[in-house]
């Protein structure tokens, strides 16, 4: 199976509503940054954006079924930072991608998540996983 | 057509999550506030949770077409605040919601909704309105 | 008093997390967005993000006293729309502000704002309105 | 030191606006739910909301490190779960607080995070750690 290499750097600008009473920006707006960053990793393996390649490889999405992040530096209003987000592993039908979210050359958050490649059973409509295509994988590495 | 005279009241907590650097309440928390408090109306009304009666008048929803909020008064976290929910007219495939959101005697926020009875057409898949089934405006009228 | 003039632009990617069980955007992210727009309306009049403007004016903020948003067409999951943003009206300490959500050339959704431009009085705290200096509107002049 | 031994139960209606297009909560707004479960725990310890202990106690507040989530069974919108948190350790200056979100019997989602009891150095400003009081602690215990 290839090594993934494929790295791809998000830019987000901490907005007012991402931010809590202490001027820092509230954790669980974090997750949504990441949750749109690995979308952002996929649409630029896939080449298309994420609601056409879960029509194109017929999957309901790629739910989370463990993530854990670390938070070092707080980040606060008004801050641009950069997301950088690589799959770290490719499993059968599951993967894990980590996020280093950067202030400059300070590694404020790291993330880690792990994923299923999920679809819908055509039979039974029970949802349930399934193996990652290979040209999936096939498209990180480069 | 039967007036609607059902009002219900329904308690809040201002959240951490809920407010922004300045302390107070980030005003688009207020309508997820405001959209879960018309899902309480009619539950209320129709006696079971949105999730069933969506199901049960065969509806793909009731999605927002306007609304409007003024703020007068701040909310702050750890404040509790109680939010007043009534439906102010019907019409024929969409009605008017109105919400008071107090801190004891006080207005703080006023919201009005317009919503449609909306039904996605069996035949062309596409989404459109429907008329409000009378015994939905009956259930409103007590 | 000079007309305001200038319009920005901003473009938006919709998430995952912006929708809701209809796959369209559930409606109070529309206002997080609308929150951001007016954040970079300012920042490209003043010529400094918000953090710095708010400082440089030694004001508490804009906070929001009225808002409305009408909701022609539903947006859904991994579309791209552009956010059309201008002040409308400054006067004494409050101002208006238009945004038009497009989707290419359909007017999704149009929503107005008014805001006040806000102090906390340097003896008693309180947080008050406060006359908008010349020069902020001569910015949006151009 | 005496062992943690309190927990607390809180009932949460999954509500349209926590929920993706898949119908099932987006994950980040289970943080939002833990962050509030973990306010609402040290409210049951210490016998006030969150606004008056950190007052109180004279803190910043109990920004979180380190944070994970495990996704067991997905919750659909309109379902009433329960959280139950409880401090699993106290450290000189940080903590850990465990949370199981369950359906039923069902444990669909189980977080853990690690929290820092923080105060602002009154000479330099600067945010830092400071040792939990004993009072805190001994108020877990029972």
């Amino acid at each position: 199976m290839p090594e993934p290499t494929l790295t791809t750097r998000r830019p987000v600008v901490i907005e007012w509503g991402h931010c809590d009473p202490a001027g820092i920006v509230f954790y669980p707006r974090y997750f949504e940054m990441f949750d749109a960053a690995t979308g952002g990793l996929f649409q630029a393996a896939l080449g298309m954006p994420k609601i056409r390649w879960t029509a194109h490889f017929g999957i309901l999405g790629i739910p989370m079924v463990d993530t854990r992040a670390r938070f070092h530096v707080p980040c606060a209003y008004g801050e641009e930072v950069m997301i950088e987000s690589r799959v770290s592993a490719f499993r059968r039908s599951s993967f894990d991608v980590q996020h280093r979210l950067l202030k400059g050359e300070t590694l404020a958050v790291e993330a880690s998540e792990t994923r299923v490649w999920t679809v819908r059973d055509p039979e039974t409509g029970a949802i349930r996983s399934h193996p990652i295509p290979p040209e999936v994988i096939a498209a990180f590495a480069r």
